[in-house]
């Protein structure tokens, strides 16, 4: 149901499954099905399995953007690169820009949002120098509460000229990590920063290495070192530095060269300073590369990647090199490509599970959801991230935090990432009457472009285009759509598919996925009267929820237990079933799903406007349906339970009776 | 897996599905998979929920035998005669017989047996007549911590002839109820006896409606009546209970006229002896035909199920009757006939789950067992009593109660039914070598006679007959014991039968099953060492654990999770995978599967002799294997892995080597 795709817990629980093992203790608790082995593991585990199978991994840097719309593009680039398969991602600090603070683009919040909302893993930079013990550990302690478990401990630029060391103040990066390991204990997994060339302050390369050293042992687990051009410069550091003792993972910086970022808006001169302020050494051969393209964008990127992608073979061929570490500086073509070519673009990883994984720590054994939220799965962690159980008591145990309220609805990246006017191009300047509204919506099923020659990308419900799964029932949803059954969620039957499907797959090698076709949508109250006439048919094959804004619900779901509706089968494994329809949480979704027909829609247009009134109309009359069909090896039925709704609406009124069975 | 069918969970949930319901509260608080609702109601909500749904329902009633071996048979019987789906039994109490005892006769460990270990909604009496208020108590306490849940309360006769009323004692029926609610609040369902004659010592008839009414009063939920012979008398009954103001439910007591019961060794004597003692009346039709054929059991027994079956049409008809409650005088034909000709017989009653449900309070939420004890499931049940949860932190949670010592194995219907005379005539008087053992296997495989003329009925692992479902196994299963590959437990795989299906259907109308193939055996180490070849060939797909009396166990299953190899797919439900392959639980089973070749087999011959020393030999040097294959919608490759082994045991030495995957 959901696009995309975060290679996570499968993957290292995959590389665990070498050979045979003796038997003695249980890992679980819990007493039910399922539960995946979901990033059970730190930062520094993942790194020592990968090295040990020998699977190489990458990672990717950040820096936090300067406006709103940045962020919410960011993040969009988070779930788009997040789906080649990195093994981290970092988030930069500037103290200048209120890193720590609440704000949408603060570095806090950006690898927050890229843990809890984008499933990645992500190192939080974090820099000592003029910080007081206390405000560094309070910017700690909030990024443990968000859910961070991983910080580059970093010195950071002394402000102004006249900087000197404190006595017991943060004067070195090693001070920030014997802080780290002081207060924290072993919560934290802790990178620092090597320099190939020598840091541009250090008295000596060798003073610089005996500096690194004393990091290391300070408690840092991994190293990412200081970008460079040319494999040798790395792999001499590399050997200095296990001749003087130190042990850990060391990841090269790896800078595609690009003039297109923001920080190289002036292209060839950003270079320049760049190289001569952190005492970088850019080949000669490569100065003369770029002098004579130094002014066409592309052929510089062009050679960027070349040069990267070469440079990045030696690495790995030496044997030296366990993953590649990004400087993105924000943009993805380059980078992409450079992994792409390399063969480290995971193209089509496995989904741990149907759904987007977020990967903060409490939320590590969820392994199930309600279907309603397949389209906004941001919206689902959002609303429960209180939560300290998943899923919660069944989404209906008074005792425990209940969904997120509507009114806490302030998360910019929870609302519509399109601005104002394209959505109106997209929905309409001016509605003339419910079928407008239909009219929309099939649209957006079909990809064609509306009179105004706009496609409809998105719906209040759905951010993105049509799954590709969703694509499957295409024509039927077309058909429906047309005649004003609203669609907004809905998924195929499925019986017995390979996991390593790459529509419907998800989960470990060698499974079977299973689905019950799903169907939810808006429509009429006539519509409804007919269908709730037509279900009774469908007794016991259809389980139905139908309710209207007011809350006033009909079901067929007699003892209010969820109906599984996602389901796989693996091998050595218990069942795992993701996604089901559940009673109590539908309740809740039946709130947002109402609400956003007027946060989204209805505002777009004047107060009293027709078009305004045309969406209200419909947001105090229309029902919220969904419907499974429990039959999943047969044909759905679905599509012709909608067929018998319009064929009674259609027929003489005096054939309406009730149908003999109940 | 299991042959014993007992009707409880779902039936009651079923009569609940009756229409649309209304939102609200959430039943549950597990946060995983499943659970049917199983058992999870009170005696007495059953019968309204049945009387509601006018589905009428049958009880029968049992007294404790004399003998340990009569105990046995008993339990059997109870087995059977469950699988025709009583609403409860109940077993009747006799102060003289030390009814409270822990022996393995007595009227509270059988009772007690019903619950547990048949899954039986079951009733115990109890007299108060000339006992102590603490020794009721006592009584009540230790029914209550046996999972009891129902009691019918009796006065019961004096004892002697100068039985006087005791002022506080219990001199009535009336008091034991009042001390039950008194002491016990709620916690029980009690039934009391009505007299459709009236009471052989009561005054007048009159008088002892209104002590009925006074019983009621005190907090009776349901009435039983004593037997008669007419359906007038019982009508007449009910409507003069209901006229002054008893409302429960009044069930009549309906015995089948048979002399075969050791209550009535003496024939037409007894019963003459009965009809006087308890003032009933034989209409003098019933005499009239019974004499002359007094002497013919069996056309005594015919008559009385006529006779029976006429009658109950007669109640059944008047729409009086919500129940027929049995007397069976520990016989089953007759009743069982009385029931067939009724219609009442639940001939193919669904099962809950795959596996003998145990009625205890504790345990109605188990949903989920190790298949190692699929045949052995009064085992599973004995061993885990002292559980809270199940399945107890997937067996393998170290702060919760293990399982119960081997050497606590004193209950007797752990042990084989059979006598030693007949198990030696079975499994060989004298064994000459392994292979006489496993011509026993074959022959228990193949249900044919041994050399001797016996059919081979069990075998220490396997108390009954090979079942339905293995039967479908027979010739390969046939083939690979003969060859020394010694079966005990299996499953065929089964890709998405309906729940209905007569051999591997369980739980819900609607639902579909799936079994992943599955094969446990002994073997010898020789075997393992080219089993242990083969099996890297169907890597990942057969998982397996091998391990020996001493514990050393080798296993692919990497990460110690349970493998589901039984679930089911139900209208409107959560996923139910109520069998699974758990390593830690195979531990513990391992055990008990080598201990039974001692106790049972090896300790039927002479210290030193031969015949024992084969099997300690078995015992010390054979592993026990368990094999599933995780590919269920194909074809079980098992049969060809076991075929794979014998071709490599067979081929000359030099080819034996190193497979190349690993």
């Amino acid at each position: 149901m959901v696009n995309q795709r975060v290679d996570i817990g499968w993957q290292s629980s995959k590389s665990d499954s070498s050979g045979v093992s003796n038997s003695g203790e249980s890992s679980k608790e819990s007493s039910r099905c399922s539960t995946p082995v979901l990033d059970a593991d730190r930062l520094r585990d993942k790194m020592k399995r990968r090295i040990e199978s020998g699977d190489c991994w990458f990672s990717l840097e950040f820096f936090p953007p300067r406006t709103a719309p940045g962020a919410v593009n960011l993040i969009s680039r988070f779930d788009r690169m997040g789906s080649g398969g990195p093994l981290f991602i970092d988030v930069t600090w500037h103290p200048a820009g209120d890193p720590g603070s609440d704000k949408e683009t603060s570095s806090m919040i950006i690898a927050s949002t890229a843990v809890n909302y984008c499933g990645l893993e992500s190192v939080l930079h974090l820099t000592c120098c003029n910080q007081t013990k206390e405000k560094i550990t309070a910017h700690l302690n909030k990024a443990k509460r968000l859910g961070l478990k991983n910080i580059m401990a970093l010195r950071g630029d002394p402000i102004g000229e006249d900087w000197v060391e404190e006595d017991g103040g943060f004067n070195y990066a090693t001070d920030l990590v014997k802080h780290i390991r002081c207060e924290f204990d072993d919560y934290f997994d802790i990178c620092v920063a090597g320099y190939p060339m020598g840091h541009p302050e250090a008295e000596s390369y060798e003073d610089d290495l005996r500096h690194l050293k004393e990091k290391v042992d300070a408690g840092a687990h991994f190293i990412v070192t200081q970008l460079f051009f040319r494999a040798e410069t790395f792999l001499k550091f590399v050997k200095d530095c296990r001749a003087i003792g130190i042990t850990c993972p060391i990841l090269p910086g790896i800078f595609p060269i690009q003039f297109e970022s923001p920080l190289f808006a002036q292209g060839y001169h950003s270079l320049c300073q760049l190289v001569k302020l952190s005492k970088l050494e850019v080949p000669e051969e490569i100065m003369q590369v770029i002098e004579p393209i130094k002014d066409n964008d592309a052929a510089i990127r062009n050679y960027g990647i070349h040069q990267a992608v070469e440079m990045c073979k030696v690495l790995l061929a030496s044997g030296e090199v366990p993953g590649l570490h990004f400087y993105t500086l924000n943009r993805e073509v380059a980078t992409m490509e450079v992994l792409r070519q390399l063969g480290l673009w995971a193209e089509d990883p496995r989904r741990p599970l149907p759904w987007a994984v977020s990967a903060h720590p409490k939320r590590k054994v969820e392994d199930v959801r309600p279907i309603f939220w397949a389209s906004r799965p941001k919206s689902y962690i959002y609303r429960t991230q209180d939560w300290d159980d998943f899923p919660n008591g069944r989404w209906g145990n008074s005792s425990s935090p209940a969904f997120g309220e509507l009114t806490d609805y302030y998360l910019f990246y929870l609302k519509s990432k399109s601005p104002k006017e394209a959505l109106l191009q997209m929905w309409g300047e001016e509605l003339m009457s419910e079928e407008s509204v239909y009219e929309v919506f099939t649209n957006y099923i079909t990809s064609k472009t509306n009179l105004n020659g706009h496609k409809v990308m998105c719906l209040p419900w759905n951010d993105d285009p049509l799954a590709p799964e969703t694509n499957l029932l295409k024509d039927e949803l077309e058909k429906v759509n047309r005649r004003g059954v609203l669609t907004i969620n809905s998924q195929p039957n499925i019986n017995g598919k390979p996991s390593s499907d790459s529509i419907v797959g998800w989960g470990p090698a060698g499974g079977y996925i299973f689905q019950k076709a799903y169907l939810e949508f808006f429509t009429s109250s006539e519509n409804v009267t007919a269908l709730l006439q037509v279900l009774k048919k469908y007794e016991p094959r259809v389980n139905y929820h139908i309710v209207n804004v007011q809350g006033r619900n009909t079901t067929n779901a007699h003892d209010m237990q969820p109906n599984a509706v996602t389901w796989g089968i693996f091998p050595g494994r218990e069942i795992i079933q993701p996604t089901v329809v559940d009673p109590v949480s539908f309740m809740y979704w039946k709130d947002e799903a109402f609400a956003l027909w007027i946060e989204q829609w209805a505002k777009l247009y004047e107060d009293e406007s027709p078009s305004r009134m045309i969406i209200q109309y419909i947001h105090d009359n229309y029902f919220l349906v969904n419907l499974v069909d429990n039959d999943f090896p047969l044909d759905s039925c679905l599509w012709q339970v909608i067929e018998d709704m319009f064929t009674l609406l259609d027929s003489p009124q005096e054939t309406q009776e009730e149908g003999s069975e109940s």
